[in-house]
């Protein structure tokens, strides 16, 4: 058992806070002999590094990661990868002001009861700059699963929802918001400029879909794949609601609607519809695995709060750092990577119990 | 790793099909000395119970739980408890006429594609039935935290959602579907019986709601006590969807709706609202721990429904088994069953780290 | 992390008291499609079985084992197999007498010091009757790797060794001991009649090998075979050593002599010794896995001993149960189990890693 | 489940390899609020270091540890630790000529089995090197228990066996072997010298000594103290045998003479003896807890040996590298750090099931 650590035969565990050196983690259980150079991570790396909007927060990091261990002669070898990011722009004394207060809605306060240890620096260990971490992970991840198809978009922000009749993936790359409906993100830009300008923030969900599983992927009971996709969305930060397929909407269907019915299309079966999301009894089915979730609105705002301080005594605050109005965006490639994550992992747990595909 | 096994330090397996001849589990990790009989488990298990009222699968279970290992003169002793609950009412021959058919919505087909085998007979491991072990867990798991109070209730059925003014936990021990609003419960009554005479089903959603946890338990990151809820849920057969607080809802909040304010009150400190639902950063704040979930209606249905079969012909089927109109009301107790079983595992997990409370 | 549970892909979670209605385990993550009916697994509970001959206790056990769940038409199913032995012969009266004496030796004093609970019923979970459901898991862990062949002998009780050029593995299943030097079986029944009628107890040591193991199984640093094995056979009731290859008797060899050697034989490896005893760096060579054990003689004696009690007093102790002169004889099914359970977990885990053999 | 993870509460992952750019460690599981800094562990390094007499090898590396993550204003935080040591002194080239030939003794040949992949540089994952890692974890552990003191000694070189009547734990930090009796310390470097100059090397046996451990900690069954130090010890490099108290010894005992009497000290139980090595059903009983493991002579040698190439064909190797003549002794402080590591997982494990001690 490790706080810090997540995933059973594809492992990982993060480490570093916000405002010190550096932040990495060390991968297990990678497979050997799979091609892995720093270029492979860095790519995904791009996706949630911050600073490249005027709707992210202004910190500048590189974000280069470095491998140092586990490959050899740019392949894998089957032994712990240890990968470091340094932190570059850490301006620790933009929380001088605050040193001594809790940051509603954020786990100052919880930090503080459980450990009696207040590092103020950015949020130290809570930040979500430690989701650099698993973007990395993920993106070795991938490479184990290459099949799979891994695509994530932002689908509401505030009470915004995007047009499904308008999806288009490549949309996706082309807007600042990860939005797949064009017209959706033009309304999302003036609604998140004046939601900044007014000092405030908003939440947002977003969508992630693997297409490729093959049918057979996760296991029951206590196993089950998408109790395990749960959990890895609804551990990144500021996540409040994680759904599948149908998500909490099942509750308002009936047994007609809900149950995907089935029909052979050639050898192969094939499903009429995905209310299941691509998981029925813990196991994938074959069709795209579909999980929502819903990121809460930043609670770093410049709106004054009241909030009560380590000495016991009520006051106010007003959050004056670089921070992300919509920290639902930067979530897009987070929750990619904790899907190939999760998918890599139960790959491996698949393969060891059951052995190769039967063809 | 076991996938019939969960919890770190309270950690809970479980063994057992619908039709086979009993189902069981194993709890370890329980500290010693803690007053234990067979009656503090049945107890928890009567709520669960199969056949109760017309709202009901019409299988007949006294669900009796034996103690087999564990205790010693009524007292726990610290090594591993053996429970075990024999199954007396299967009518495997129900299922002979679907024996080559994949039930639309259920496990059937996964199941087949991972493992290559078909137990046809009521689902075998997939089953609901493994619930009935959750719950007996779970009622070992409530006497490690005595100080916290888990209730849960049925707060949605079809698009049918309760008056939460009219919020009276009273009312759920007193209607058959833990609803704590009198009014609605007659009104799913009605609509139960119109569902099953027509020979559908219907979702629904259901909310725990823990109270008396201390600020302090949890972890950050990868062990964050949301991420474990999230996962207990999810895990529970036919949810679709968990929330924390403010849960999806969160992504239309504003940052100032969002973050609950604090202020101190005498020497505590009060939260003026609950959006986090007793939880930041993965660490309960002291507040209720409030949680919701939705379970897909049962697809188990009369109503005939397209399939194939083992052999890969188109096919249909009809479910004449016994099965619930709404398996979200025998979720409830099951719902409660596992926050209180995560909520002993993270009460012994932070024992550990941090030691017993500073007075 | 469960203390009553080993292995991490083959994962067995033993339960039970000497003195309780019943003893057993539930075996997770077997692969499915493999035959398993009870008398797979009773034929080695036959080789464990207590009062087979009047070297061993006089308790009469039929150890009949039966198989709860997780197959389904004598096939695995891939959930987990609960399995269940009935305790026949508890004469807990037996114990009257030391109710309230820590027997030297035993664990009756660290479990009362740990727990503050006194099972004084034949050592309650400490006893070595647990090991009746490792061999009942090893059982179905043989089945897993069917090409690996393992077999285990007593090679030392009390200060007599066998002499290693008269081993013959037949010889081990003709006398009471298993061991593989007929002359030296007929000492040992001499010398254990005398030992017993002395009304003392001897120790031993045990060889456990086995043959077949491809080379590749295990792991580097912490998922060491090696380390794996040793951690299976310490936690062996009674056991104070273990060793892989030349052992505590490496610490005399030079590097010329430790070092196995290799040479090409056709287009296999071949070495021309095996003082690593099969396993290089935590994986296997392909040679013969060779594990020794020490176990200690049995601490309950007639002749009698200094103690004291739970209220404090010195006083003494002569125990009359039925018990073992020479419980390293019984040990030797056991440890085959643990080979077996420890190999077919590391044949998952590297198959999970590496995937199937490259033909 | 991670093969460069162990320990459960207290969880040390290692990365790394012997011609990396570093090696590090992280560590979870620490307490909060417990003074670390970078001298607390760089103490412990200095006692592994190469390079520091001529009995060991001329590697030079100035293992200075740098903590990245973990502690705030010189204090643990409570998340994950996050340690690194960069390799200075790596001369790849001196394995240049042997980069195709398995070294016999070594992991060479397991590892290109198992993963296809031949890092030839030193050792690459399995380099002992790698234990620069364990004891700077040590160094953590052993803040976490204050209370216990850990020592070890060397207490057999080649088939030299120090006198135990002369033991002084003193003199072990006064001669470059760990040797506890001064004359045998002197015989030591004239047998060490010759070994070394005719191009062999030896194995030696180590003992750990844990004082002032109370009774109690430890568990049954599978969580087994002794259980759980087999596997720490057998895990370090070069390891062929563990043993605990009597060790293999145990065999030619008695039950007289093996189980330890105990009799009243006032309000303490005093046992008369210690064969038990302080545990007794993997549960420690107060008295010191005394391992032994012994190491295998260096398989790098200068004498040409036998063995076989990546390619199939038969050939001769020397090693030139820079080795130990004799690695037992650079593993008294990675034993050491394992009996602390092993120590402080226990301490918390039991604090988690038991709570604080009952004064």
């Amino acid at each position: 058992m490790s706080d810090n650590s997540f995933g059973h035969l594809f492992r990982v565990t993060t480490w570093g806070e916000s405002h010190g050196p550096a932040i990495g983690c060390v991968v297990d259980g990678c497979p050997p002999r799979i091609p892995l150079v720093e270029a492979d991570i860095q790519h995904w790396m791009e996706a949630r590094k911050p600073g490249t909007s005027r709707f992210t927060t202004q910190r500048r990091e590189s974000d280069l990661v470095k491998i140092l261990s586990g490959t050899f002669e740019g392949q894998t070898t089957g032994t712990s990868i240890s990968l470091l990011i340094e932190n570059e722009d850490t301006r620790s004394k933009d929380y001088a002001d605050i040193k001594d207060k809790f940051r509603p809605g954020h786990a100052d306060y919880t930090y503080w009861k459980k450990y009696g240890v207040r590092d103020y620096r950015g949020g130290g260990r809570s930040s979500a700059r430690e989701t650099a971490c698993r973007v990395a992970a993920g993106g070795i991840a991938r490479k184990i699963i290459p099949g799979v198809t891994i695509r994530g978009a932002l689908i509401q922000m505030g009470d915004l929802k995007v047009d499904r009749s308008k999806w288009d993936w490549d949309e996706c790359q082309k807007n600042p918001f990860w939005c797949p409906d064009k017209a959706m993100a033009e309304r999302w830009a003036e609604f998140l400029d004046a939601t900044r300008k007014r000092g405030s923030s908003t939440g947002a969900i977003i969508e992630i879909v693997a297409s490729g599983v093959p049918a057979g992927w996760g296991a029951p009971i206590y196993g089950k794949l998408d109790a395990d996709l749960a959990s890895a969305m609804m551990g990144i930060n500021a996540v409040k609601g994680v759904e599948i397929g149908a998500g909490m909407g099942a509750a308002a269907l009936s047994g007609e609607d809900n149950a995907d019915e089935m029909r052979m299309k050639g050898n192969d079966v094939e499903f009429l519809s995905n209310q299941a999301g691509g998981i029925l009894g813990g196991i994938s089915t074959g069709q795209d695995i579909v999980v929502r979730f819903a990121v809460k609105p930043t609670s770093s705002i410049l709106t004054p709060r009241r909030t009560v301080d380590v000495n016991g005594n009520d006051t106010e605050i007003s959050t004056k750092g670089r921070h992300d109005p919509c920290v639902g965006i930067r979530a897009v490639p987070v929750g990619e990577a904790m899907m190939a994550c999760v998918l890599a992992d139960h790959f491996l747990r698949h393969r060891a119990q059951v052995g190769e595909p039967r063809v």
